[in-house]
């Protein structure tokens, strides 16, 4: 019988190392599903929507001197991707203790100084001091808080990699606490009921108190560290490119290991200049502006083509995969902070197609004789200043 | 030119690694997808819906003694996720060679002694006997049979990594030869077409016949056995964590390397003893309770808060990062089992969370003076005793 | 406070890898979601629709003698996984430089002489040649060209991991070079307003030029090769399996490393022959008939059975865990092309299952003595011949 079967069975190879993969590489329940595949209507019609919000003047929420305004689908219906929060803490103010269910968190500190908390599964805490140009990174569901740090307020920008996520649908700790009957309470923290008498009855989400501490104070259980931070200083290293016309930050997870769902740029563009015509194959961009006048462009196939200024406090969108530019129009230089949901930064820029290609090819699909090929760069040109870009 | 382009183009740190992960990363056919970021209807109200569903009082299906009843999101519309069948086989039946198109399963023998046989794709195959307190594992896909073993019925718990997945829409050995004409069976399989003349020509479901050789036969190709096994004897080893009010015993692919979709648990809890709050940040949990009676408290932002009481045969279901309790509210010890799909188990506790920060940060977060912040333990409370944490 | 841990807190076995491994896994944005779990409501009724298209019939995009013909869920609701294209270039015609946002493409040469060039993120181009029974891979997003190389006309089927896809609505560049304004390409790339006057203002889809010459030009920026090949020659291969009814060439990401989301099958079925009943536990099928008449059978649980002739320019497709066969019912050799939306082939045979069970198990299922068992094959039957299977 085993002869029989040697004429019929080709060895497989390399079956039982890639059979362990295939079970490793699917996410639980769902490998290949064609809800993955179903297009967003957003994208679907004859125009492109807006891709911009004007989040600095939306009202978002108050207590105080304390706000946070957001950017989700419910505000701009064409980030199913990304969602987005600027907040502003007063001095001894503190977003509460929370998590999310359904998104990780990315944030970029603008003005001021915060401290923060953060849990994870394996019972590790972290807590970091952040500077203007700091980032942090907090994984789907970890338990933290940010608290404004100083006698100055802070500003800071939430990047969330789920454009459904609210930050007003938070899971708070006094809120959950303030639910959980006294007795259930009294039971799980081995304490009289008494305890919690004067605990906040609803959620608290900005709570205001003591100005924290110069120094980070140590937790209940001693310190006990992550086996991977969760800051970076990312406007503290030089930058990533240099350019005539500008320059960029970028960190992703390769240099920011635990920070495996978003990426992170800032981008300075010297009036005039252009971020040039590209797309990112892997990812949905979200922009804030921190500082200028920009003109972005968006390219949706099909002929579909969107020109929006966007000024400091907007939000813009680029979907996965669109042609778009970011070009300075104003006399200062501008400050873009750009957030993708992948850990993995990828992008191909127009520029750098065309002279990946030869000038037979290139002179085929345009229809133009080779000298007027032989006039484009043959090289990537990642930003262009006002004045050309050599 | 190569000198230009060195102006413009700073190095590509560890591109080509990078791009080769960032290609492995995404499962086939999205990434990311807006879809997966779309919230469960069910979870978008005002009051959290009913998380409990009384299994074993449900009707099922059934032939013989033989029976099999599902709680699917037809029974448990909260249960997107998981899916679950409590199953009893009488002497010599036989849950009949099948297969799942969406859906993996990991099983928990309850009582009596159960066979199973399994192939992969690699043609490997797979004969194993279980005892109370065993499981199993079978990735999506892999063809199985079920068998009662010995002269006692069995009984034995499903857990499914699909909450829309029904055992009675699986791919049944004889519903598929059943339909296939004979012609083409005879092809198949190198006989004569009244090979089959008295084959099932519909679906079996539970097949009966003698009882099962007690020491398991050779498949018919001979032992080729898979790199992996699908069994693993969970309650044979000593328990992941003993309390003082109770008992945990987990596996998940780091002990049971196949199992990459489905982590289960067995909480022992003593009278009056809490699973204290907590949540799961990378997966829902499905509920069964073996033994006892089980107040289950379940929380979900916005003030959303509802408790339900489970007993034996109920089944509860806690959406991934949601917040839980489970307290044995009954005089004898409660046995739940409990089913997760993610591979790697990850829980934190609201104790665990209160350790990790320190007390000026609490007492600022709940408006309390330090001393009643120092009445909270400083450490993590996975079990609480009827009596004490200590 | 450290003693009184370490009797509540189980070390965590390995848990900061696991971590780190956790965070891994999940695509951005999703994990798990119920989404992922949601039935294609094509497959939930009482009948199977019908799984073919006759492809070749259809009208499509004809401009000159180039003409593309596609096959989406528009034309085919069953195949919300994948789509697929024949597409024929004339001499000198080439399928501009465009990307897909939401595909990667496979494709496989059927007749004639192909060229292609691709960029990646990394700024690596590749210009490669491809002869009938050659392959391409692009990953989704990645710009690429298609041209027809020497004086005869070329021929090939593209297959993309997403049925949605549609390559009437890629982003091509004279789409996008179009719509941009002079001002703005201009200085993006560095060249004066009028070098853009006489480029195309529509998308081109086909242009047309000169023969490309015999040998590839070195791209405007030299040659900068990608780290993994986009390029297999399939049919030089010997066949990954000879069988006495026929031969199959297969080649997924353990052979051809970039193709991590389809493995490409050619099949040749010899009169008479049958690709014997299994199915895919992995992925959804494709099928292109490219010479042959065919029978495929489709089996989908509840007893639901379907039959289809498909012929010589037929698409088919099989849904993923779907039972199928396929059986040469013409007189002359039939060769398939198939594709899977996976990067890691997986299949069961019907006769593979039943070998790798004992008798007895199979006596009970099937309610049949021993000796009618001891008939069926006792090894997988991958191709069973006209005359036999031996």
């Amino acid at each position: 019988m085993s002869d029989s079967r040697s004429r019929d069975l080709p060895a497989a190879v390399g079956s039982t190392s890639l059979t362990a993969l295939a079970g490793a590489l699917p996410a639980a329940g769902g490998h290949p599903s064609f809800m993955n595949n179903v297009p967003d209507p957003a994208l679907a019609g004859k125009e492109l929507p807006t891709f911009k919000f004007a989040l600095e003047n939306s009202e978002g929420k108050v207590i105080g001197n304390s706000s946070g305004k957001e950017a989700t689908v419910t505000q701009l219906p064409i980030s199913k991707g990304i969602a987005g929060v600027s907040m502003r803490l007063e001095p001894g103010a503190m977003r509460e203790l929370h998590w999310h269910a359904t998104a990780a968190e990315w944030a970029f500190v603008i003005e001021g100084r915060v401290r923060t908390t953060v849990v994870d599964p394996g019972g590790c805490g972290e807590t970091n001091d952040f500077d203007p140009g700091d980032i942090w990174y907090f994984p789907r569901g970890h338990g933290h808080m940010l608290q404004c740090l100083g006698d100055k307020p802070c500003h800071f920008v939430l990047i969330f990699d789920n454009g459904y996520f609210s930050e007003f649908g938070t899971f708070s700790v006094t809120d959950w606490v303030g639910h959980v009957p006294p007795a259930l309470l009294a039971r799980n923290f081995g304490v009289p009921q008494a305890t919690f008498a004067s605990f906040p009855k609803e959620e608290v989400y900005f709570a205001r108190g003591e100005l924290p501490p110069e120094k980070p104070s140590m937790p209940l259980q001693g310190w006990k560290l992550p086996p991977e931070t969760h800051k970076y200083r990312m406007l503290a290293q030089p930058p990533h490119g240099i350019y005539r016309g500008g320059r960029e930050w970028r960190v992703d997870s390769s240099h920011f290991p635990i920070a495996k769902t978003i990426t992170g740029v800032v981008l300075d563009l010297d009036p005039g200049a252009v971020r040039t015509l590209h797309w990112h194959p892997n990812a949905d961009e979200w922009q804030y502006i921190i500082e200028g006048e920009l003109s972005v462009t968006l390219f949706g196939s099909h002929g579909r083509y969107r020109t929006e200024s966007l000024e400091k406090g907007d939000v813009g969108y680029i979907p996965q995969g669109y042609g778009h530019s970011i070009e300075n129009v104003g006399t200062e230089t501008a400050r873009i902070l750009l957030g993708f949901n992948t850990g993995i930064y990828q992008s191909i820029d127009l520029s750098q197609w065309i002279a990946a290609n030869p000038s037979d090819v290139l002179a085929t699909n345009f229809n133009q004789p080779a000298e007027v090929i032989g006039k484009l760069p043959a090289r990537d040109v990642f930003i262009a200043a006002k004045d050309g870009i050599d």
